[in-house]
């Protein structure tokens, strides 16, 4: 198989009202996942108040630790959405109405809706890429390796797809999930060999409760299959040794 | 009121399996509500993968930033479990069997039942503090003004009460919704000159779609109560004068 380089990819999900616990983030998730299947690989994810200085802070520290830069929120109409401002900050652009945000937010309202509050969703470094939002006409922006979308969930999926051809992915991360009925401290010794034998593969251990049962699920990720085909071998042949329970290997 | 310093707290999400969008952290909002409600305000939450060189560094650089700091994950038996490994070497303290760790362990499980897998759930830095978990048996710890928890949600929740008491809180932040059938743009305007005249109240704006009807709901932050009354008698001026629906004012 070809060796491409890792891709890696940090988010920044801006917003008091995750950090008070008021809005449960889904945003990570779903990001991580979508950007999994093009072969990037989310390395980190941090969740920062509406607060200028820390997301400047943040997304140059971002820019250049990772190959893409994520944002959610803080791009919508009111005073506390704040990231296009600081954004324009963190590269020293001009803020300001973007031209070509102005025109689609314009045909998107009624004659005479497009009010002040509005106008303000088409301001962000001027010389920025538009991300086409096709649920509620805000569009998100990119400027060089960082991408700004906004906070609500729904909004955010629906703007995923306009952003693949922007991305150059690596591999896909491929993974295999093993359930075992079983408790994690039966197989902990056993599966740190497995690990040991395959550097490369990523192998995690999560206990599960379900149906009023308990059990782990070994998951294997790597970008080779073949590797993952190892591991498996590696990790079924000891569970049979010790007589446990396997529920499902998908 | 007599005027507390603020509190402040970190919250590191610790797991490969919430970056690749596996599991859905729940940890940071459980955490961020039940400390709001001790007058702690999280400043803010990373995600970060089971690497040790990351844990240590995060760690350092979130207890110096905040009053506590909360660890979640990797306290388990596996491999992968290395959050107490690495907590020990972030503050220079020896790696080992806790003895009063042991000893818990040895009484929660049959005889013969207490295999190498379970006693690595007492290794942890040997002057830690336990937190005490009600549930499954294994303890969280606590250094200086870092607090390791499990990653499983349903285990944190029954171990937050034990930690109660190390905990020196502020002043409770209080909160009032102001649900309102309209959108943003139409109120952003007003909105922020609210914001510009209470500096002190944390405002938030933030749309919601319920019913099949589009609504935004105006939250204010702060620990002061007549504060809150303040801004809330200026909002509900202007939402008046635009002839908005209140929907609920809580």
């Amino acid at each position: 198989m070809e060796n491409k380089k890792e891709i890696i990819a940090g988010i920044i999900i801006i917003g008091n009202e995750i950090l008070s616990g008021r809005t449960q983030d889904t945003n990570t998730s779903t990001l991580s996942i979508w950007l999994n299947t093009l072969g990037i690989k989310v390395q980190e994810a941090r969740v920062i108040p509406d607060d200028e200085k820390k997301i400047i802070e943040t997304v140059n520290k971002f820019r250049n630790l990772f190959n893409y830069v994520f944002t959610t929120g803080g791009i919508g109409p009111t005073h506390d959405d704040i990231t296009a401002s600081s954004i324009s900050k963190a590269f020293d652009l001009e803020y300001g109405p973007h031209k070509e945000a102005m025109t689609i937010l314009e045909k998107y309202y009624k004659p005479g809706e497009f009010n002040e509050g509005r106008q303000k969703m088409a301001w962000m470094p001027t010389t920025a890429k538009l991300i086409l939002n096709p649920t509620s006409g805000a569009p998100g922006f990119n400027v060089e390796n960082v991408f700004c979308l906004p906070g609500v969930p729904s909004i955010l999926k629906s703007m995923l797809g306009g952003m693949q051809n922007s991305l150059i992915g690596g591999n896909p991360i491929l993974s295999k999930t093993i359930n075992l009925r079983t408790v994690e401290s039966e197989i902990a010794k056993s599966l740190s060999k497995v690990q040991d034998n395959n550097k490369d593969v990523d192998i995690g251990s999560y206990p599960f409760f379900r149906a009023g049962k308990l059990g782990v699920a070994i998951v294997l990720r790597s970008s080779d299959q073949s590797k993952i085909d190892k591991c498996d071998i590696e990790i079924i042949k000891f569970i049979k040794e010790k007589k446990i329970e396997i529920i499902e290997n998908i």
